[in-house]
């Protein structure tokens, strides 16, 4: 369709049955547009403008077995310092051309630190978090406020929040970084600045429990010296031992008769910015989901984009048509639109709490605050 | 001025100097307005539109040792049931015409429960909550699920909730209940409905915990299968635990050269509504506040009136130029615009934690959502 | 019940049938509360928590003529000047104990300039409004801009703006003013301060247009100069042939088969904050509504209370069971959870529009901002 | 970097100097990588992560007797139907890879209805407008409200939102379209769906204004029988007429030395949802601008990306290092967070208003929804 030109604009048709028929008119007005770096709607609708999301990305399972193994080898091979800034290896969706993106919006990584060892201090408008599969000893420094990590604790921070890391003890630490790291590269908002290249010694030292939990970690109660509603969480640890007792609470009222899981066998909790009741950043919704043993959740989707992680159990999750058995540490992606369902097979013995537990992490609060949220029943904003 | 007619209108001068020279005129003038029912702004004014708010109601204190007293009496004089719905006496303000309001918006009363006896289910669109200074044993059932009540305990309870009261213990019990009764009256927004006259043999049981704090009294977390943000707390219960620590977490934070408290000494928590962040009820603010002992704090003062109770400790609180040294249980008032300040005395052995605590409601949240929100140092919305 | 004491506090029972059987015990139970300043919930809670709104204030008509005479009658009695600030003369509700309150919440008065006369300087905190039923002439300036009033005219002021009046014509001017005086002053919110005595010659200028109407008198458009939301309303003048303009249209969609109007011949427009969209004022809603000749509108009630003033035509209102004829300037008030109706009775000549014209105003903002909120077929926030 | 696999992944360093020493483990890692579909962030980071945004898209402009041209010449060649649905050329931003997408997240479109032509109905979840630079006889109908389009007007339409468009003239009819399309390709949150494939003989009478403008184009004022905000604006168009005159009432009020306009010499407006008072669509800001003759506006950049139509007049533009001259309908963008300035040369024959008036659209209201805006001097939410 039209001739090679110089021009950057080459003509194609996307997905759009209903061209006008080829003739020398046609030929030459395709050729006027791509001189003057134009493109019309009618080659391209289909895929710019289909019936619903067509996600470019692909379901996948990353194996956390395979993650930590290339996470230790760069630990030996790759120095963490200024510069690269952290030893982070980003899961790479098959279907997004190579780019270390999870999702069209959602980066996730695994984080690896060897005993000993520091990243250094930066700061930057995306917003993230680290969340724990196995593991402790680091502590990451968040705004000078050293925060222990632990096995199931959810650490957030929202954007432009000085933050460093470091490792304590004496073996290799890995985490999961999430970020919207993809989401700020497309609209293009994104702003970085290196800090301190070394935290000071009072900032290696192990507290119990950070400054921020101090002050915001207590269900209910805000110090009355903290200003209004802030667009991110000021609490930088959600423990494991209270989303534990969380999940344990909703399916021991759902066994005594009353309200309080999502579905039948189906806990979960969302990490929330307790200076609103809201998601915990502007642009990432996370969740923990416990799934009764047996039990197989229904089929549900939504615009939007989330990466799960197994954090206990054994079970078999089907995104859009594929099937995969998964279990402690794997990662998996659902792309915008595509149903998911996930069911249960953990042995009680194959998990603490003899069940299937889900860290989730999406993109949902874009779509909310800009009013282009839906899931499976609902329309948009009709 | 001008003589007596049948009209409900008499014109007074109030707190206005500057009047027309008495005359034949202006005193058919005056009787032709009370005739038809109107009254000028030039003799009012000096009332009407005070420079700043001057409150009709006093800064007074309420002996708890009193307050308990009478209600022991009444517990054995007058039954609890239907019609007279509840045991509760209220702080009548000596400035306020014998009406039961602690202040003009807010009624603070006690309430008292003999060993087996309930309160019958009603519910009204009066905000409330009770807090209780000491003693056990009695559960509040709100919408059917039953909320046990300690010492330290903060309950609130959103209008239009169906709630009874049954006494479990081989004691009475007593706490306070706040409510925006006067508030209400004023505007005239309220409405009332009875429910069941017993509750059930279930809602007698005694769980360790109510089912709301199961779903909602974990640190940042939220259940997943809960509607978004609600005009009043779903959490029924904050207990004193959770209260006590955080406070003592601000005096550690201070200690270790931190920010955190209000002042130097000065803790403060405020109870919020986890769906929203913001004030537990949409008329009320409830904090509670711990006070080193030898710390005075800085005067302040703001729109709006408050009820002080002692929770524990012993101090000296100045309100407008009053002073009255305080102890367990003594109740106070601030009204709008008068300047507090407190300084604790406590020694340790007077109290738990070593300092003066003290539970605090208030009407700040009316004035906030309408803009009319000023505290000392700041001017209104300019 | 109980002997006289000198305390602030008399017992006595309001509206509560269900009383304790009177003893020794009670009598000497009931003295203990007047001496304490007690006041027990079980006598009041008939008059203090009543099934639905009571008001105090009664429904009321108060006739434009003898308004209108009286204001003049003082026109030529009492002047204007600093300290009395302004010749308004209020509608005092029958009900209310002679005070200038023209319901609970809202105050609404005639004001008169004579030819020539200021009215200085000032500023509060209560939130007004200026309504022109008839005549022009007369500049109010809000924050040193002049602003014209003419018939039909809506012209808020929100709170804490420095505003003076002129009388730039040869003959009086009367207006109403509708302000929160009655809730800023049941809540002990209020501020008031002095201004410049005299306004400038600058000021006494005539521009058509108020700078503010330039600036934000634009349909769909704001100045990008402009800073966010702001709680009161930048337009200080809301002109007739607008008002008038958008009832006839939503008459004329209801003529061509199309939605807009409230009920069939009742169009109804609402005075909004272009930078919110919400209420021109944070406690005041004010309205105009157009009923065409031969129309009823159906019984309405809601929490909450509002003024009317008749701007044109003839019609009968009914408010809880009375009913008045009401013609051009009469004004008359509808109390909380009353019921109202009118009907249309303006034959064509009588009226500029062919219909009969009301300006309403009321607390609506009030009880939206705080949940309490109920009309007629609702529930509150259940 | 590592050999080639099968893998989707090829590791390659983008904009990162510092980078591990090169070895075979090194290069075995990398396999790993690739293998395993992960990438880590050390080789990104500087592309990723930038120090401030760095927009892939670059300042361009369009002539507009290009567009015409071209879309003059499509109008005979392609016809308009269900499928390819509207005839409308997309710029496509040089440094896009040749995508119809004028900047990362906008679409901006010449499109094209030759005389008696429809443009099928259809809805879908972008949010798209209508400019108008010249030309009328256009009906574009909206949810079946016809609405005339003619120069200077602004036609935006919420998503979800039935449309079609009619050519009732003689004569083709030009203007642009302007969606949200890439950021919701991006973020993958469209659906679309086809409506009728004619529209009714009374969608094609030509009513002097749309429903929507009886109902809400009354400046101030809303219908009381309209339901509360709404993400997306109501009103179908913003008439030059009005724009024109908020565009000379601040000129005129700076030369009377009041505030008002952005700068000296620079008036602005927004186009504001009356519902909210906030921006017309949840992503898309629009503006129209008007710069005095002889002046040039000072830098200035932010974060996200617009689109500049000229109205009237000629000036010269700066981008980013870049200037051009434009005129009349001449389109250029201006990436995110290149700083632009815009000179004035119009001389007063040139244009009806005596000066540059320049329509503007951008993504802002996306980065204000979810704290991500900033702008030069400004700090991000710090």
């Amino acid at each position: 369709m039209g001739e090679l030109t110089d021009s950057p604009v080459r003509l194609r048709v996307v997905d759009a049955p209903d061209q006008p028929a080829p003739s020398a008119e046609l030929a030459e007005l395709y050729r006027g547009f791509e001189t003057e770096l134009l493109v019309p709607l009618w080659t391209e609708i289909g895929d710019l403008m289909p019936p619903h999301p067509r996600s470019r990305a692909v379901p996948h399972v990353w194996r956390w077995a395979n993650l930590l193994r290339l996470a230790d080898q760069a630990g030996r091979v790759v120095p963490v310092g200024r510069g690269g800034e952290r030893r982070a290896i980003a899961l790479a969706n098959p279907a997004l051309g190579g780019k270390p993106y999870a999702t069209p919006t959602l980066w996730a990584a695994i984080q690896y630190l060897m005993p000993g060892e520091d990243a250094p201090e930066h700061r930057h408008t995306q917003h993230a978090f680290r969340f724990v599969v196995e593991g402790d000893g680091v502590w990451t420094v968040v705004g000078r406020d050293p925060v222990p990590m632990g096995r199931g604790d959810f650490l957030p921070q929202a954007g432009w929040a000085w933050h460093a890391h470091h490792n304590a003890a004496d073996r290799p630490m890995a985490w999961i970084d999430g970020l919207d790291i993809p989401f700020q590269y497309a609209t293009e908002s994104q702003f970085f600045e290196f800090g301190r290249d070394t935290i000071s010694d009072a900032e290696r030292t192990t507290p119990d429990r950070s400054r921020s939990e101090r002050l915001w970690g207590h269900p209910g109660l805000r110090p009355v010296s903290a200003p209004g509603p802030q667009p991110g969480t000021p609490l930088l640890a959600y423990r494991w031992k209270d989303t534990d007792a969380a999940l344990r609470d909703q399916l021991e009222l759902e066994a005594g008769g009353h309200p309080g899981t999502v579905e039948r066998g189906h806990a979960a909790v969302r990490y929330t910015n307790p200076t609103t009741g809201g998601d915990v950043l502007p642009t990432i919704r996370a969740e923990m989901h416990r799934i009764a043993t047996g039990v197989e959740t229904a089929p549900s989707r939504a615009v939007g984009s989330s990466v799960y992680q197994v954090f206990d159990g054994t079970g078999t999750v089907t995104v859009g048509g594929r099937s995969w058995t998964v279990s402690r540490g794997d990662l998996f992606v659902v792309p915008s639109w595509e149903p998911l369902s996930v069911r249960s097979e953990a042995a009680p013995s194959d998990s603490d709490s003899g069940a299937l537990d889900l860290f989730r992490f999406s993109d949902a609060p874009i779509f909310e605050a800009l009013s282009l949220h839906r899931s499976s029943g609902e329309g948009p904003h009709q």
